[in-house]
């Protein structure tokens, strides 16, 4: 079977969507020597390794085994596996678990096999984190702490608790055999506790940032202890990284991608629209929310100029949101690009069975499959919206297996290197984070943030006329 | 306890924002006059029937009783309640349960006492709705197949499959037993099927459409199998009811968050993001999201004048994606206005050991609660949004019980209302999914949409040229 994952953009063109909307083929051309220049610039970075990202599908060999014989080593005494870590350390693991294991995966003994039941709690809701940890048999649990720095207030909060609820129910001694730290091997708060503890660490590479490291460590070991076949990931990623080695903007997925999303957001179109039609591709459309958001929303270019740039990602999901968002993406503003993610072929079949013959609101099902169900809504959904000028195009995912899913985070990551510096901003930073978090640090008694909380405390109650 | 949800609406306000994106208490004022006509038309529909929604909160105590009475006879003979329904259907549904149930409540029996475990597969994904079909034991299971019409594609699917499966284990004289349908009486497939297979039945009102309908039986039905109160959600509806009874835009909230909206959207913030602090609302934002979407996303407004008017809902989740999204909110462009929801009181509190005195990145979280934490980092968020001209305001609530669900629920169904007649379009149609519907048909060969087929084959092929 074909395994390349293929992007069709022929409903981003007038010959399609009509002139008003669409886009000519001389715009892309346009475009072709600018996208010279960015493929010499991010050859250039790589070499330089500034490009971590990049370099992810091709590490040392033993250092995935060292993942794999750790999860193999250890899978069998365990029940529960938890990743404690929030957003680029928590969203690729929900990703590729909601693509790649059985949906009802923690509640499927019989599917379920030697894994372990997965559990990436993500936030730090009381209710929520408190259920949780009743739920959990400590004994038969792995936590994995992630976080680069180790400073991470919500996951180390997280750690903090976990860390206290096993001392006291198996000795502090057990630390090591219960906790496991995905942390930068170089500096920071967590390697210095892990090495304190006796806990066995995976290192996070100084020059990959967290909505950049599903393919480090970050989001192997999750992988490795969900039973996924990690080499085959990577391969996925390095089959892509092959596709996109050109600078034609016409061949290179990744760079004509970026480029149709930049053209469409300087016309307007501010927000992109990932719309998967399956549901194991949700969580793939929530991790790339992340990358998009987090990359390119900045307030200063390149230059220092402010900017205010930014388009926002939104996720949807077929063809449950054709009855909540289809109706505004029809008729609303032209100020969305959708972005479908179609599947070929789906690992298992369900008939629709044939009743009710004098029912012709309903007989017409029969006879199918919800297979084609579900694909034939997204070609009517595709074909409505380029009918009404929407601008659209299609990932088309042959299956979601491992390889795949290799294929589409990098061809997701690279397009989002190359549309920052279309954009000519920074899209490794997060500047616009640090005022919050100040806050929150002074609020909490923080050393060093004293100032803060005098700022916050000078900020006037909110005032009564003002609440209703 | 207070019992009342509040909103404020200071942020959105020069005095907080700055006069560049902030509003004038002027602009609100300038609206009373609009605000009291349409508040006479509100109430003039409501009396003509034309507000089904406004009618739920005070609907007949022996229909409750009626859907009560089923719930207690039925669940101690089932495992499973499974709601077969998608949209309006199913987001109600969804929302009920994270907002009220334990998080992990299908896979703690510990906490599940005597109700079912709860199931809204909501898509048709066959990998998805196949796993859940191996899981479910039949004869302890119940179905609830919503559906006004009895003509939604994807419920009929879902129906017809899971039907085939019970007659083929337990006989058709059991469909009866295992299947419960909510849908018009007066007419439709749903409710022919119905009285054909002797399958007890509740009602969809005829003047309330799907995504107003989570406090008719749509979302009551599974409020009584979860072994929610559902008398207290409709006490709560009744109360922001009795609190929306006045025309005055400054204490009115249901309208003068709509007015706010409004007045955003007219100045160029197109989005409006919901930001609960809690998990347990994140399916809150996501109902919403239908409500918004469908309701305001409108071609022509109601003299027929094409507008492609309607802002675009975006659900977010604190503190989660400040590690994601709140980047792009703090830096990218104004286009934006954020909708917090915070509560006050937690049912469960999880403090934070102290630790690593030594480790002053990590030592200043002990003692804190997670509680603290999580409404700490809303207050600097908001603060930091605020500082850097983001309007935004918080819908504050004392705690998430049925009461303040109830309450929540029905001011922004009021709201979307208000907001409606602003807009001048009518909110309860959905005339932009007919296309895509259509074409599905004439795809899938159902009778009279033939000439859909022709169109749709007549669509020329995607070209190999735009295809990477």
């Amino acid at each position: 079977m074909e395994k390349q994952i293929r992007l069709d953009v022929s409903n981003m063109f007038a010959e399609k969507i009509g002139s008003e909307h669409g886009l000519n083929r001389e715009q892309v051309d346009d475009f072709q020597k600018k996208a010279d220049q960015i493929h010499r610039y991010i050859r250039e970075a790589k070499k330089e390794g500034k490009m971590g990202f990049m370099e992810l599908p091709f590490q040392d060999h033993h250092k995935i085994e060292e993942i794999e014989n750790f999860a193999a080593q250890r899978k069998s005494e365990i029940e529960n596996f938890v990743v404690l870590g929030i957003g680029g350390s928590a969203l690729g693991s929900i990703a590729l678990q909601t693509a790649l294991k059985d949906p009802y995966h923690n509640i499927r003994t019989d599917v379920r096999n030697d894994t372990p039941r997965l559990f990436v709690p993500d936030n730090v809701d009381p209710v929520r984190f408190g259920s949780l940890l009743d739920e959990l048999d400590l004994e038969k649990t792995l936590f994995n702490v992630i976080s680069k720095s180790g400073g991470t207030a919500e996951t180390m909060s997280q750690f903090l608790i976990t860390r206290q609820a096993v001392i006291e129910e198996l000795g502090k001694e057990s630390l090591k055999d219960h906790f496991v730290a995905t942390t930068s091997q170089e500096s920071g708060y967590l390697i210095e506790i892990a090495k304190q503890e006796g806990i066995p660490t995976f290192p996070i590479p100084g020059n990959v940032g967290g909505r950049f490291s599903v393919l480090s460590p970050v989001g192997l070991l999750f992988g490795a202890f969900a039973g996924l076949d990690i080499y085959e990931l990577l391969s996925g990623a390095r089959f892509m990284d092959e596709l996109c080695s050109t600078a034609d903007l016409w061949n290179n997925p990744a760079y004509l991608n970026a480029l149709l999303e930049y053209l469409a957001y300087q016309e307007g179109k501010k927000m992109s629209v990932m719309f998967p039609y399956a549901h194991r591709l949700k969580d793939v459309a929530d991790w790339y929310r992340q990358l998009w958001a987090e990359s390119l929303g900045k307030e200063v270019d390149r230059d220092g100029k402010e900017v205010n740039v930014g388009p926002t990602p939104i996720k949807a999901l077929g063809a449950t949101d054709q009855h909540s968002q289809v109706q505004l993406y029809m008729e609303g503003p032209y100020d969305k690009i959708i972005n479908f993610l179609e599947v070929k072929n789906f690992e298992r079949k369900l008939k629709i069975p044939d009743a009710y013959q004098e029912i012709e609101g309903v007989s017409y099902l029969g006879g199918h499959s919800l297979n084609h169900l579900l694909q034939t809504e997204k070609k009517a959904t595709e074909l409505a919206l380029t009918k009404r000028q929407r601008v659209n195009k299609t990932i088309i995912l042959p299956e979601i297996q491992e390889h795949t899913l290799g294929q589409l985070f990098y061809l997701l990551e690279l397009q989002t290197a190359f549309i920052g510096e279309l954009f000519n901003i920074n899209v490794f930073n997060q500047p616009g984070v640090e005022l919050g978090k100040s806050y929150a640090y002074g609020i909490l008694g923080r050393k060093g943030y004293q100032e803060m909380k005098r700022k916050y405390d000078k900020s006037p109650d909110h005032s009564e006329e003002f609440i209703v």
